[in-house]
């Protein structure tokens, strides 16, 4: 059932809790809200099944989301094991904190596209889910992805999307099309 | 900036109108929110940029979400376009609309993964989008896609992603892991 809804752009959320002890969780219901303000949303599951995450974002009010390439994927998916609270996940699975620019909440160094967000609200919905919208204040793309008109290629960073629980894939270029109207068909853009 | 949060699981979600008029439109923000009940949402932008949709999903109650694969993806493109109120897209555009299980909207007869939804909640965010939460009261995948362990592999589909606007990529099978646990590394699922 939770494979229905599509592949789903897998990454780390990084968050510090309270005595100061970063946390990296694995999360993949993630949506872009709007460019302008720039606002991401994710879905946090409920508390008594993932309780570290928001509840950090809640103290800290910010959170870092980091893509994940398949360099890292074995150590990213070891971040969804259920360790006690306090535990450093950076430390336990090996990945790298990446403190810049006064942020103080790290980013995942490993990682190709790294995001710094302010909360900006959490929406409790029906099912005890949480959706937790952020505003994205940093971002930090590898130069390879970049295009010329702005298009940032996730394929170039070898950004991985995730399905179910545990599958892993790999994502490449199909085909862009112009903007889509009325009365002609679509025309092809190179990536 | 609307790449940044990841490639997105691209679909054509189809409703109908007050006159009885079918709409398809496409649609990438779409979430997971829990398996019990099964529950879908997806991201509606601002009512001016984005009426219809979410107009016929409030006067009907009721619509499928379809997923896209390259065989019919310039056509799925096409439906971005900003057609008139009134205008039936599967006409315009070629697909089949595909009625069943007296659900009484119908799927898009070319998909290889068909979802029918039920009106849950429709939650306003603060930058005038909206989360539209649907309890999935149907479902049709293709049967190449099931697994022996209930695990429904989109790459056999060739399911696709979005990314930005107009990009649309395929995607294929890196890795499965075993669930992680805190005190051991995760061991490989074949696909």
């Amino acid at each position: 059932m939770n494979s229905l809804s599509g592949f789903r752009p897998v990454s780390l959320i990084a968050t510090i809790n309270e005595q100061g002890v970063s946390n990296l969780g694995v999360f993949s219901n993630i949506v872009h809200l709007g460019a302008d303000p720039a606002l991401i949303a994710f879905i946090n599951r409920p508390r008594e099944a993932a309780p570290h995450t928001i509840r950090n974002i809640e103290i800290r009010g910010k959170y870092t989301i980091n893509h994940i390439h398949p360099a890292f994927v074995e150590k990213a998916h070891q971040c969804s094991a259920k360790y006690p609270d306090g535990v450093n996940e950076f430390h336990e699975v090996g990945l790298t904190p990446d403190y810049k620019d006064d942020f103080n909440i790290p980013y995942v160094a490993e990682s190709r596209v790294q995001m710094g967000l302010e909360l900006s609200e959490i929406i409790p919905l029906k099912n005890g889910t949480f959706l937790v919208v952020g505003n994205l204040v940093n971002a930090y793309v590898s130069e390879e992805a970049l295009g010329n008109d702005g298009f940032i290629n996730l394929a170039k960073t070898d950004s991985l999307v995730s399905l179910g629980l545990d599958g892993y894939y790999q994502v490449n270029p199909l085909q862009r099309f112009t903007y889509a109207k009325p009365d002609k068909a679509p025309g092809i853009i190179p990536f």
